[in-house]
This record gives structure tokens, sequence and C-alpha cells, in this order.
């Protein structure tokens, strides 16, 4: 596969280092950004001041370390496998246990397709609980939880910044439901991260083919690629054909928590045909995903059949996928949803092997028009209803918001969410501030993202710019990736996230100093931003193109200090 | 010139259409977007349903008029001179006055380089007084004055949509301070249009060449091109050789307000030598550029040399090339900057040719680090101070404003700026709201733009990729301008502007009924939109390459009020 060389290009002047766990026997990475040192004249003399380096937080995984091993046939090294067996909370089945796992592993006509070195999957012990809120509740402290206050604290330690995060503040916060850990067990090889208001604002990027494109390839360069751009989770919504066989491979080599949503796949293994959704045939899928190693499930649980008249009201319908094939089937049905019926037997499934409910909002607004509307709300009650079910069971919940908000209604969203859910983790789908430019949608949502996250979102999905008119390419998915890095750093910046204006800081430093390379080198896409530079530069002096040698105001300004001293000089003479 | 072909071309489905003025013989040009009808097959039968028009505000001028010749050797048609001369209040002087302007015209060589078709130039009479702001103050409502009411209603009327925004409205807030019509006498192809916080918000592009780039066919070509996309006033900030002469050009073929930031070429004159300004230099360079016709000037003389002290503290310094230039003569010459001290005569000047001033933000924060410091509110309260002197002379006056600020500091500029500056329209460069995106800060100060449009900015500045970086090139200024063009509408949105959500509302609708050419028609930039369809997508059916027909929410949406009717009549039988 192509991936492997294009993904595994170190990022310029970084290396990957890690910091060791100090109550668990872990490494987390990070990148440290190496940076050049500051060189000015005073009087006449050469004065050369250090730069610290940098540390910035890395989603790459084991891609940018060159002394890891890397081949996409036989999936990343099983991080976390060690620690969860050690709690001795697990068992390894003998085999798969869904039907529709075993009918393609006998299919022969797979076999090229299939993903060579599977692992027999892992569940709960009968009688054991072994979410990371089970823990949490119990007072432990796992080395996942130690590995993200690790993580999301960077270099605070090293400079004396002060933290709330600590392990104990993480335990905290998951047993309150206030942050998760998505974390299957089955999913050794992602590194842990936590989605949850007092910690790092996080994205979220979707791949996924459609019945008309894409290839397993392609999905799987696609993964590795967001996430060297940033991506902190990864929802696979592919609904072609052998879903089952890509996602596999996704899974074995994704360094991040990967979702899902089940209802696809099952809408698929009966032809689209909505009518014939059934619970079993759900149950099969939701079972099949865990043991493959999802790590969190979109389930629009909260789609009621008497949702179904308000969507009258609205200019455009429904607009998500899972809220109008579940409206779809309670109207042919005349019946409620069974994702809401079966709620709870949803939760006893997902516990055996700790995946994430991300409660889908079904009714989320697809239009300025729409927004913050009667069904909206009222499907964000039930979603608060759900959660304290599946908190019942120790299953982690995060909340799934809009969607298109205009900016004057984006607050009361994250208040009422807050309320509602009971500080469940929300996950905002943008908002899109105003309908009017598709082609820049990614623009119009990073607007609203960066505010509702400055609001308390814990993560927010990206938005391409070919939303709404395809599916996103390579440099699509890398310009939504950027695009909501700035949305979720200012929002950290707002909300004055420890250490978060560290790097901010460091490449302003750069900037002001005419140390160029080590400003690309900070920024959070130094092969674009060399790019640009290069494409009007004929030089490599004090000053850009953009405002030519005499006009750079910050050659100007340091030339201030020199005439300062000409002028005191001048003034004490006189 | 290559202009003429490329920005001839029509926005898709559109006619520019033409509203008369009731109070004077004006027509106020807008474009009008129509649409396909609505088809739906109901009960068997095909029902078809009428679509309304779209109008648009529209910055681009006769351009886009086929019924109107374009010649860039001889400049647009001069639209207002008519309603100026009119007025009784002003002269046409034999020659120009400025001393450089009459050195460049004798100068022969430049003849190539020299607009052909340049007119005498205009001035006040003696005695008389010719600003927006003197006649508002009069009780005067001026042609310009109606035609931007007109101009902000766009389809209210014939809409029924409610507004405020009436002659009388708009010539009270401009007798205010609170708006502004940037409209020298000497600039009369430029179609009027208003700044102020109860009006749309509007957006500034900057052109100009550096030392080290461009040609005047370049910068000609920007202009109207940045106009197209939607760009309401226009900067020149060129640097180079030939300034002048490229000016002449740009203002005869711009059909939006040109703003220039004077002390740039007066540094030109002095071949960049700080310490040689002069207020004499300056004084006629100011005459100089009032007769050529730009609207505003960019005057930073909030700077001042006891300001020098307060930017050590900083990590960028200064970073706006004005207050650079004028701490560095302020230091170097150990006196208080010309710029202040000569203030009233600046304005004396000015006011003879109605140009506008914005007065610079020469202490504006170049990083996160430098946001609200005591520099840059100190240099506001001056600013507001300025501001008054200027009204006591009916010099209408903007304040322009940051820079980089995050998110949470974004509103406090604007309740100062609103308190210290008696409520004249603030104007501001974004704001960044984070350093770490060089490459993307189109996006970085979108996400800014929208935030204090929506508190009560005016107008917003662009910023485009190449910021920090390079000179934009074509591609850049769309980006540029769009991105912008996405956080005034946001903001108009948010901020309730009466019919601003129309265009969003017919969008949608558009996009529900899968009317894509409809969409893309009505989206901010057509082009892009039906480029990004077509990439993925074979067909032309109901449905896009992002979900495919199975999986398209809207189509399923719609499909449920069919079988809501089925689920119905089902429930009758029971």
């Amino acid at each position: 596969m192509k991936t492997e060389k294009t993904i595994r290009d170190a990022y310029p002047a970084s290396e990957k280092v890690y910091v060791d766990g100090k109550l668990h026997d872990i490494k987390v990475g990070m990148r440290k950004v190496k940076l050049t040192d500051t060189v000015k004249i005073v009087d006449g003399k050469r004065v050369v001041t250090h730069n610290d380096d940098v540390y910035v937080y890395d989603t790459s995984g084991p891609y940018t370390d060159p002394d890891i091993e890397i081949n996409l046939e036989k999936g990343l090294p099983r991080l976390r496998e060690k620690w969860i067996t050690a709690r001795g909370d697990v068992e390894q089945l003998p085999q798969i246990t869904s039907q529709y796992g075993r009918m393609r592993l006998a299919d022969h006509s797979l076999d090229s397709l299939r993903f060579e070195h599977m692992k027999p999957p892992y569940r709960a012990k009968a009688g054991k609980e072994i979410t990371q809120m089970y823990y949490a509740r119990q007072g432990i402290i796992t080395p996942e939880m130690e590995y993200v206050a690790i993580r999301e604290n960077l270099q605070n330690e090293k400079l004396g910044i002060e933290t709330h995060i600590t392990p104990e503040f993480v335990r905290d916060e998951i047993a309150a439901g206030r942050a998760i850990i998505p974390a299957n067990i089955n999913h050794p090889e992602a590194e842990p991260m936590i989605i949850g208001r007092n910690f790092l604002v996080k994205l979220n990027t979707n791949i996924g083919n459609s019945a008309l494109s894409s290839s397993i390839e392609e999905e799987v360069d696609k993964a590795v690629w967001s996430c060297r751009w940033g991506g902190d989770t990864l929802m696979d919504l592919s609904t072609g054909a052998n879903i089952h066989e890509t996602r596999e491979w996704i899974i074995r080599n994704c360094p991040v928590p990967v979702g899902t949503v089940p209802i696809y796949q099952a809408l698929e293994k009966v032809n689209g045909e909505v009518e014939n959704l059934t619970w079993e045939l759900y149950r099969d899928t939701l079972i099949e995903q865990c043991e493959q190693g999802v790590d969190y499930f979109t389930i629009h649980a909260g789609v009621l059949k008497e949702h179904a008249e308000l969507v009258k009201e609205r200019l455009t319908g429904i607009v998500s996928r899972g809220g109008s094939i579940m409206t779809k089937w309670c109207v042919m049905h005349d019946c409620e949803s069974f994702l809401y019926t079966h709620f709870d037997d949803i939760c006893e499934i997902l516990k055996q092997y700790d995946v994430a409910i991300s409660l889908g909002d079904g009714m989320r607004p697809g239009s300025i028009h729409d927004a913050n509307d009667r069904s909206q709300f009222l499907e964000l009650d039930v979603l608060g209803q759900l959660t304290q079910k599946a908190w019942a069971h120790n299953v982690q919940v995060i909340i799934e918001g809009p969607g298109h908000i205009p900016m004057h209604k984006i607050k009361e969203n994250m208040d009422r969410q807050l309320s509602s859910c009971h500080e469940a983790p929300f996950y905002t789908l943008g908002p899109l501030t105003t309908d009017i430019a598709p082609g820049y949608d990614h623009i119009t949502s990073a607007i609203g993202a960066a505010q509702i996250a400055w609001y308390g979102t814990a993560m927010i999905c990206y938005v391409t710019p070919k939303e709404h008119l395809g599916l996103p390419n390579r440099e699509d998915v890398r310009n939504g990736v950027i695009a909501y890095k700035i949305a979720a750093h200012a929002a950290d910046l707002a909300k004055g996230h420890p250490g978060a204006q560290v790097r901010d800081d460091a490449l302003s430093k750069a900037r002001f100093e005419f140390r160029w390379k080590d400003q690309f080198n900070l920024s959070l896409d130094p092969e674009r931003a060399l790019e640009y530079y290069k494409e009007g530069s004929k030089h490599d002096g004090d000053y850009c193109t953009m405002c030519g040698p005499n006009f750079c105001a910050m050659r100007l300004s340091q030339d201030i200090d020199t005439c300062d001293m000409v002028g005191k000089s001048a003034q004490e003479g006189k």
C-alpha cells in the first residue's frame, strides 16, 4: 500500500518522545519540535539565546516513530493489550460470536479482501464489569487514565505551568460521566485519549466509502492520513460493499479510537430496505462490531415515533441518515423505535467490550431555518434520559449535537445539552453558521465549532469542503482536519487550557525574530506554510513578499530598539 | 487586458436588475437569481410550485451588466458625478494641485503607464461643506443615502419583511457618526455603500504590489476580481514603484470605495528613510490622493511617542506597518507624531473632498500573547479623542481594530471601542483567534471576524491564506473574500438583519428538493460548488457521492411523507 510511504514522513524538525507514567508502566508519545537559537546583534556583539523545545499533542501514533516497524498487513502494535489482560476481568473467546461475522469468515471468495492477522476477540468475563466508567467509580485509576492525564499536559510540568489535570482528576471526571475514554478492549492498538469539556477539545474525522466510490486501500490511507494531521477519533461511515472487511483493516491500523453508526451496516444487510430492519439483525451487527474493536457507536435511540409529525414544520426535514432511517422505520411499522425499546439490551452488550455510546441527534437541524426547533430539543431531552440509563450500566456516553445553527442560537444548544444530558460530553457537527456556502462548509462550520467548543463542547466533528457535495478526497480531509484543529485550539486558548498558549507564543516569537523555519515547524501544517512562503519568495531574508523589505513592520519594530537608544543619548546630550 | 474577459462572466442564472429611488433619480443595482420550479409527485400527480427570485447584494458593479460597455482604458461610468455637481457645493479645479501629482504628470517617461482619460479633480467651493456627515447633520437625505437604504434592503419590500433601514434612518446614523458612506467626490464611479453596525456587515479586501512583485495590470485585475466575489471596499496597499499611476487605474475602474494608507507612499517618496518623513511631504501626498479619488485614508494618528516604551513588554512588538513607521519617526526625532499634531490640518484637507478617515490601530497586537494589552487600549482612547476632532469638521470616521485576539478577549475589544470611540464604526482585521496556523489564517481569522461582527463590528478586513507568508494571488483573493463573506453573513444572521435569512432559506429549500443547480446558483461561489459536485458525481440524480442513493437522509426524509400516509391509512384501517 502507498500509505506507508507517505504517512511515515516525519514532521519537520520533530522527534517522537515518550513520557513515562508514575503509577503505571506506560509510555506516552508526544511530538517534540526542536527550535533554533535566537541570534541578535547587540552593541556589535552576537548574542545567542536558546529557545526551548515545544511539545505537541500527537495523534499520529506509531507511524511517526522511526523505531517502530509498520506493516499495514499485520496492523499496529497492541499497546493496551497487556493493560487490559492484567486487570483479569476479560477472557479471549475461542472465536467471534456474531452470526454475520462468522458468515463472512466462512466465505472464501472474500479471502483476498480479508485482513490476515485477526486475533480472537476479548469480552468481559461473566459477572465482571470492565468499562473505564466502572473502574473510575470503583476509585481505580487505570493505565488509560494516567495516560490521558500525561497526554493532556504536554510540556506543562517542564515549564512549571500549573494544571488541574491529574490522573485522579481524570478518574473523577469519568466517574461523573463528564468525560469518556473510548477504549474497546478489542482495539488495543489505539492510544488512549479523553473526551470531556475540562480537557483539550478533540476533533473527529469521518471517512468512509459510499456505494458509489472508494476502495479498502483508499479508506485505510485516509484513516492514517487524517490522524497524521490531527484527527483525535475517526468515524468509519462506510456504506458500500465489504464494509465488514474494510473496517477490520482500518481498526487494526488506526492509532485513534474508531466510531461507527451500526444502523448503516444493518441497512446494508437488508439491501437498503428500511422496513426489513429488525432488532435481532441490529443486535448481531453490534456484536460483530464490538468484537472487531469499534470504540464508540452512534445510536439514534432518541428518535421517537412521535417526532415524525414535528418534522413537517421544517424546511429541510431530517438530515441525519440514522434519524431518517429510524423515523421511516417507526412510521412504516407504526411502532416505537427498537433502538429506544431495546436500549437496556444495547447497554448490556456494549458494557462487555467497553464500547461507548454516542447518542445520535437524528433530529439535528439541516438548515438555519430549522435551528433550535421543537423536534431538536425534544429529542435532546430523550437523550438525557437515555444517558442515565447507560450510566446505570456504567456505559460511557457522549451526546451528538447539531448541525446548522446561526451564531446567536449556539449558546442555547450548549446550555440545554448540559442541563438535559447531565453534563455528559457534547459532540457536535460544526455547527454550520450559514447555509449559503457549499464548497466552503469547513469554514462556515469552523466558525460555529470554535464557538460551541469554547462554550463547552468536548469534541467537534469535522466538516470538509465537500460537505453537501460529495465524498472528501485526501486534500479535503487535510483541509477539514486543519480547519477543525484551528477551531479546537482557538477554543482551548479561550478556555484557558493549561499550557495551550505555549505553542502560539513560541511560533509568534519565531515569527517576530524571522526564524522562518521554526515558525513553519511549529505550525499546524508546516508543508503548506513552507509552500506558500516559497511561492512568493526568491530570497531567505528578514521579510516576505507581503510587505517587502522597507515595509516590514516587524523589522521596523525591532529597529526601534536601536534608534531608541540613539534618541536617548541625544536627549541626554542636550 | 485580460480582466475584461474573465470578470464580465455573468453569475449563473442571474440578472442585473435596478431598483429606482423614490426621493432621487437613482437606480440601485442588485443581482436577481432566478430559480427553477419545485416539482413533486403527489398522489401520482405532478404538482409544480413556483419559487420566488432571490435578490442578492451585488458588489460587482457595471461589470456584470451586459448592457454597459466596459473599457478599462476609459474607466467606469461616472455614476455619482451629476449628484455631486447638482448639489452646487463643488468646483472643478483647472488642474491637480499636489506637487507630486504635477511632477508625475510632467514626467513623459511615465506616459506609457498613465491612465489616459484623466479628468480635472473636484473640490469643495470656498466656504462650502460637502461631506455626507455634513449633509446628514443638516437634515439632508442625499442620493447616496437613499441609494444605500435601497441597497441594504434587497428583497424585503417585495417579501413584506419589516425593516428599520429607511433613507431617514441612514441619514440619522451618519449624522450621529454611527455609520459612514465613503464617497470621495473624485471617485464618482463607485456605487454608494454604508459602513455601520446597524447595517449589513461589510468586508474590505486588500490588494497591492510590494517592491518585490506585481504589475499595474495584475493589480487592476485583482481589484475587479475581488469585487466580483463580494469585496465591499478595497484597500490599495501598494508600496512598490509607480503607485501613483497604479492607483489611478484602480480607482477609475473600481466600483467600490477605495482606501489607502498615505504614509506608505510618503515613505516611498523618501526612499524608505523614515527619518526623512515630514508633514509637508505627507500633506502633499494627502492632496495627491484626495484628488485621485481615494475614498478613505488609514491614518495612524493615535500612535504617540509615549507608546514606544510600552511596546517593549510585547512578544511581537508593533506589527502595523503604519504604526511601526510612526513610532520609529517619533523616537528618531524625539518629538510627537506629525499625524497627531497636524490632525486638524488633515481634517481640513479631507473635508474638501469628503474623504473619510480610518483611524489606524498602529498598536494592534500581532500575537495572542499581546492581545488587549496596555498599548492597544491606550491608543484606542486616543483614537476616541481624534474621532471627536474629526466630527467637529464633519469628517466621517471609522476605527481600525485588531489583529490577533483569542476568542474570550474579543468582546472586550468591541465594548471598549464603542465606549472609547463614541460608537464610530469599528473595522477590524480578523481578529485571528490563534497564531499557530500560517497558511490557513483566512480561517483562524474568519472565526474571530464572525464573532466580532456579530458583537457590532461594521466592517471586517479580509485575510487571505497567504497572510504572514507572501502576497496573495487571484485564488488567494477569492478564498479570502469568500471566507469573509461567510463571516459577514453569519454575523448578519446572528444580528437579525432584515431579510438576511432569505438566501439561506432559498438555498436550503433547493438542497432539500434536489434542485442542485438552484443550490449552487444561490451559493457564494457557484463555480466552486459545481466543480466539487461534478468531481464526485457521474450522475445527476437525487443524491450525491457523499451518501449515495440508499443513505441520503433528505431523500429518506421525503419518503417519510409518503409512508406516513401509508402508516395513517393502515392505522385508520385498524
